[in-house]
């Protein structure tokens, strides 16, 4: 293998809250109504300590001298019957962005650290949040799920069912991403974000488990031929509700799911119940799900005609584009690192499509003119995360990465340019577009944009 | 479907950490010199509070009323910037047997609550331990990893590498399971622990990412010809230490990982490197990695002359019996739970083996007379935990509940009688045995050996 390391330290990680006060600036000018949220005054963040991450390498200890760890009697098993990470890992958490994407805290987004994470499992401590009106513990003896219809023609029987009636229930697991439809919003019209953590965290990928929807409707005598839609409801403040397509649901794809990444759902994910719509959009896993009814049209809610529609250039609207495209994000070296050394690095990213299973994803390192195949080194699964790397050697110069993603219907992931030529720079959601991350000669790694 | 439920409350769980007085004193009265520890007095572990499942379906509400988290605000983003579970689920947490199994708390075990958990990712939180001289967080900044070889001729150049090293190499994510070789010591021989998480929860499974030990040893300049063998050696108190054989380094499945479920390594699991040694039990996946020396033979250390090698009938041991046979078990309803009610249940459990892919689960509800094959529903991955489930209703008579798996090689779990013809019942190591749960008409579940 070439260009092996030569020289201690390579790669300083993004200060993970990084949103300079200029940037911030540049926010409440106007350059972007990110989420269409008001914006607030806001002081500027604080540059976070480096990660401990950050310090690997710089030293040059005597090896030959024991350190203590080896040298000492360790801590006894269940000191922390539920574990939780290294005490040099606690800059790698969740980070919203206070005043600039929302007034109201419980009304806001947390984004998932993309930049220091590895593989295609997110753990649920760093799941992304999107919350409507806050989240809630609810007590999963006290929780319901009713299923009833517009129409008593469309089922034959209403019913309620408990937490005990579900989990009594044959299920299934599957391996899902599931990201907002507003994730990118902020990069529309220019590139405005530093770091890969605001860019693209608001996508995570777990293991769900739960019951098909389907069987809890046929339970209660579903008649297909007139229900064509259910409406999903949560039990939050905000009652949010989406629509979802009936053959969406025949599939068996469509699950009302209880466990994530092998325990219950988390508070802030829906416990203890959550719809899981593979390859959809965010806003339609409805969380703490305690209501589907069963009509034969779309419901029109508040989530799919005032939000979560997508402006064209014309002014017009689409609505009920459900569906995330084929993307990909490089997620390290990404935004805010900087390159301390020259020589080999693995470049590493993720790639998904709500179309099915990633075929193929191609890495430039000069802005688009070369590709070459990335290797996807994860299980591979469809609606999932897949992670992919490839080698390079960096020769010290500026240089622009991108990544392409290709799925499983052949489906390219498109430029900005390709995007905008339909979709104009005023939307809010559903951003697929080809991210690119400029590398200076300093080493320092920014976002930008490359039509 | 038919036996959907009829009335409310289906399975208490067990009382996670139950094990009662009696069994104590059944174990110290020398049933089994369990995993080779001394046994010391026990109080009484305390019967677990419920948890919050358990009570779900007992009530009776009023639907029509809202909850309060309906009515509320909820809770902010970022509150808790890295998640945890919900306060309703304070008892699902890995749990230790204080005094039965050792005198000293950091060379124990605490095993993962298997009856609670759902699909095939077990949550890094509980993942089992099994230290030999407790845990240690390790600067992730002072740790590293050295290359040597027993003989100069076995590779062409020694090398330190820092952990920033590592992080900028070629690296892969697989999803594995990890069994400790000891896993259901306690059963060899009679069934002895009540519950699951004692009798088989010395196992978890995990997406593990980091650099394949080839690439490293091929950057030393290593000699295949003449290195059929390495040692790999951890930074603990106990130094533990293990040969692992260059056919399955070559392989490439061999990692030397820093990433577990998309996150750095937890503590517990040897932060911040591990060796992952797909299909070979534990005490080969050497945590807090700091040594590889290259050799051309097995090096005989500690942890496989006087422990970790199987007793046969005779008296004489097997010695380096390293990769774990293909096995299952069902994890609920498991022993300790209680059927509330009659009617239909989902029969879920897992099965693995370190040979590869799980091609078929059986399941008998006779004791083993009849069997019927179970739904796969889950990512069924190499040498990683497999979920299965099955339905079943429940007459509401005495049932003995097994699970049987066979591997893509063919090979079938054997039945206790199968094993004891080869390995006697005074082995330690190695029981991969069909598990036994026994339904009493009063819905109680018990742990019995069926030969």
């Amino acid at each position: 293998m070439t260009g092996l390391p030569t020289q201690p330290g390579h790669l300083r990680p993004a200060p993970e809250n990084f949103l300079s006060a200029e940037q911030i600036g540049e926010v409440k000018a106007g350059r972007r109504d990110f989420l269409r949220s008001s914006l607030l005054a806001a002081t500027a963040a604080l540059v976070a300590p480096l990660t401990a991450r950050a310090a690997a390498g710089s030293g040059d200890p005597d090896i030959l001298k024991l350190p203590e760890w080896s040298t000492s009697s360790g801590r006894p098993v269940v000191e922390r019957p539920y574990g939780s990470p290294s005490k040099y890992e606690s800059q790698l958490v969740r980070r919203d962005l206070p005043g600039v994407l929302s007034k109201v805290p419980g009304n806001s987004v947390s984004f998932t650290p993309l930049q220091g994470l590895f593989g295609i499992i997110t753990p649920s401590g760093l799941h992304y949040e999107r919350h409507h009106q806050g989240w809630q513990d609810i007590d999963p003896a006290r929780h319901r799920l009713m299923i009833t219809a517009s129409n008593p023609a469309f089922i034959k029987q209403a019913k309620v069912y408990t937490m005990d009636d579900l989990l009594r229930l044959p299920s299934v697991s599957r391996i899902h991403f599931l990201e907002c439809g507003g994730n990118g919003a902020s990069e529309w019209g220019a590139a405005t974000f530093p770091t890969v953590q605001y860019t693209h965290g608001m996508l995570s990928c777990s293991e769900f488990t739960g019951v098909p929807l389907r069987l809890l409707l046929e339970d209660c005598g579903v008649d297909y031929k007139k229900a064509r839609y259910v409406l999903a409801e949560g039990a939050d403040g905000a009652t949010l509700t989406r629509t979802i397509a009936m053959e969406m649901i025949e599939s068996g794809e469509v699950l009302v799911a209880y466990g994530q990444n092998g325990e219950m759902l988390r508070p802030e994910n829906g416990y203890p119940l959550r719809l899981i719509v593979p390859g959809a959009q965010g806003v339609s896993w409805v969380k703490w799900l305690r209501r589907i009814e069963v009509g034969d049209q779309p419901f029109a809610s508040r989530e799919e005609t005032l939000s979560y529609v997508d402006l064209l250039p014309d002014g017009m609207h689409r609505q009920y584009t459900t569906i995330n495209e084929c993307k990909s994000v490089i997620t390290s070296p990404s935004g805010g690192q900087t390159l301390l050394s020259q020589g080999f690095f693995n470049v590493t990213g993720l790639a998904w499509s709500g179309r099915g299973k990633i075929k193929q994803v191609d890495v430039s390192f000069d802005g688009g003119r070369n590709w070459k195949p990335a290797r996807l080194d994860s299980a591979v699964l469809s609606k999932a995360l897949t992670r992919f790397n490839i080698d390079w050697v960096w020769d010290g110069r500026p240089a622009i990465l991108q990544s392409r993603a290709i799925d499983e219907t052949g489906y390219v992931q498109p430029s900005y340019k390709q995007l905008r030529a339909v979709r104009g720079s005023q939307s809010t959601y559903h951003n697929n577009a080809i991210q690119s991350w400029e590398v200076l000669a300093s080493g320092e790694v920014n976002n930008v944009q490359v039509l």
